[in-house]
């Protein structure tokens, strides 16, 4: 059963697994002292009051607020793989920050992108500062997890490996960015099939998830053929957290999400629920379900109709199915790898979350 | 006497000094295979379809077209200080890629920025194809080159001057990103200080030309003191092509800059002979150039009035002494450098064409 969560972060945090917990005030660290100003002139200092304001750490005027942070799911895939494989938290941190850095670079460019003007119930830095300087601030948030990188020189990580490790980060961004092509190219498409829909999304949320697990077991074992199997059960993981996102997105509970039953059907969102009922429903519910994604808007009524040909189709049941699949794939893929037990408990639990999670 | 020049770029080639003709083809046969698609699907191929049209050897279809192509300042200077300093063509050219791909994807954002529908006679990305796949085909030109940086080590240059050339290269262009930023802050400040707008430019456009000297001298000879020297002296040639660019904004012969007498007047671009015109002009002259520039848009009347008072305030005539001035630096910065006789005098030249070029 799961527990009932009430939308504040602190009792949000109380259903993470342990393993979130165990990193989360050292990544908060790391992240202020890389979104910090070096020797920028008073005027460029502003745009980093922008990117404190979208890390959750700021209001709109520069001034401390008391932080609402996300999971950092991604740098904590990161240090987690790299102490899993002999590595020291302090280590992978820099490439950790790297990962939440171009994460939420990505989303201030995907906020401009869509013209969403809210984010977890916070306006979004274009709906702030107008689009020229949000575009600005993503990019200089970009160019921040770059130094970020450069750091695990200074902290002993061999050039090799350094080098490595950036390499498999401009690989997941440059995937992670033509997803978001293919994404924009896939909108207005009211018929898109499953194989597009998981390439797409493989890229988009796939690639930087899946470079976390490899990047951390990378620095903490130094060992190429340990990497390539955490790459592998990385790529499972991204693609649980991104089919439970988007059956939140249908699904969830407002109080949790932030967003409304029903939510990713009104905006028309490409997203595994209408990918798949398009591609299960049959005869009338296949021609009402085009009609209703054809048209411009989709109206109040039309999203009870959706949901009803989702039920029909299985569409809830078959994401859980194949979260569960991908889990075990997941598992499967550590196997070869030397790990305690607690870690490989720690795995299995990290898996059920994703699987389960509410939020 | 200055040649006249027409508006083709075989023309325009001409009067280039001979060290950009040198390398021209190189780069140019660099860039296109740098620019290719790697694993991507059919759908994400497209955007290197617009990246293509943006570089100039393509049309919106993807075609390829007589290509109008430009100077390749950047990767020109980095190739040359490279060979200056002993090394090839071959081990820089990764280096040279990367800059003149950050340039292009700083322009495509720029675009966007300036809502400019045009660039050099051509539809901008985003007046062709949105802004959400203008900005992500901007940030995928960005990643290509993070890619052809890697290519140095395949080159045979060692592992601890390629994290140095990385690292060059990230701190431009944060400090470019940076000056983007300040561009933006100061739009529509209509007194600007010259302290401010110098350090604006030595950002926007300085950062990027320094760095590909400083990346150049640095594959080239190993050695940090070299290095430093070229960067010196790049900093000087960051400053004197963007005077000069600003100067042909205002004066340049639309035939050859593809903008009118006055544009910057017309767009009430924060550039040099406004900034000094405004710390010039006194009284009447000064409260008339501020109600000109306090305008939501200035009237074609107020452009000769404008370009009258910088007359007076002999703003062209300064723009060239400083340029000259930093021009003695760029070379004084060199002198400690063991450099061919051939070399010194090609920068010269270089130097020269900078201060004085019509395009």
């Amino acid at each position: 059963m799961t527990k009932p969560l009430l939308n504040t972060p602190d009792k949000q945090t109380d259903s993470l697994p342990g393993l979130f917990l165990r990193y989360r005030a050292e990544i908060g660290t790391a992240l202020r002292q890389a979104i910090t100003p070096q020797n920028s002139s008073k005027e460029a200092i502003a745009v980093y009051d922008m990117l404190r304001y979208y890390m959750g750490w700021a209001d709109t005027e520069g001034n401390p607020i008391v932080a609402t942070e996300g999971k950092y799911l991604r740098p904590t895939l990161c240090l987690f793989a790299c102490q899993a494989t002999g590595g020291s938290i302090e280590q992978a941190m820099p490439a950790a920050v790297a990962l939440e850095l171009i994460h939420n670079f990505s989303l201030i460019h995907d906020d401009i992108q869509d013209q969403d003007e809210t984010r977890h119930h916070r306006k979004t830095l274009w709906a702030v500062w107008g689009i020229p300087k949000a575009l600005v601030a993503g990019n200089v948030l970009r160019v921040v997890a770059d130094f970020s990188l450069e750091e695990l020189i200074r902290r002993g990580v061999d050039a090799e490996t350094a080098l490595g490790v950036a390499s498999l980060l401009t690989e997941a961004y440059l995937e992670m960015i033509e997803g978001q092509y293919l994404d924009l190219s896939f909108e207005g498409q009211s018929d898109l099939g499953m194989q597009d829909y998981l390439g797409m999304i493989a890229r988009k949320t796939g690639a930087l998830i899946r470079c976390a697990f490899t990047m951390g077991a990378l620095i903490g074992s130094g060992d190429k053929a340990t990497a390539n199997a955490f790459r592998s059960s990385g790529e499972a993981l991204g693609f649980i957290f991104q089919v439970r996102d988007d059956v939140l997105g249908v699904w969830g509970d407002e109080k949790t999400t932030g967003k409304p039953v029903g939510a990713d059907i009104r905006r028309k969102k490409n997203s595994f629920p209408v990918v798949h009922a398009m591609s299960q429903a049959k005869g009338a519910e296949k021609q009402s379900l085009l009609d209703i994604y054809r048209q411009d808007e989709v109206a109040e009524g039309d999203v009870g109709r959706v949901l009803e040909i989702m039920d029909r189709a299985e569409t809830r049941g078959c994401a859980h199915e194949m979260a569960m699949e991908h889990g075990q794939d997941a598992s499967d893929a550590l196997e070869s790898v030397e790990l305690e037990p607690s870690a490989r408990a720690e795995i299995e639990e990290l898996i059920q979350f994703l699987v389960v999670r509410e939020h």
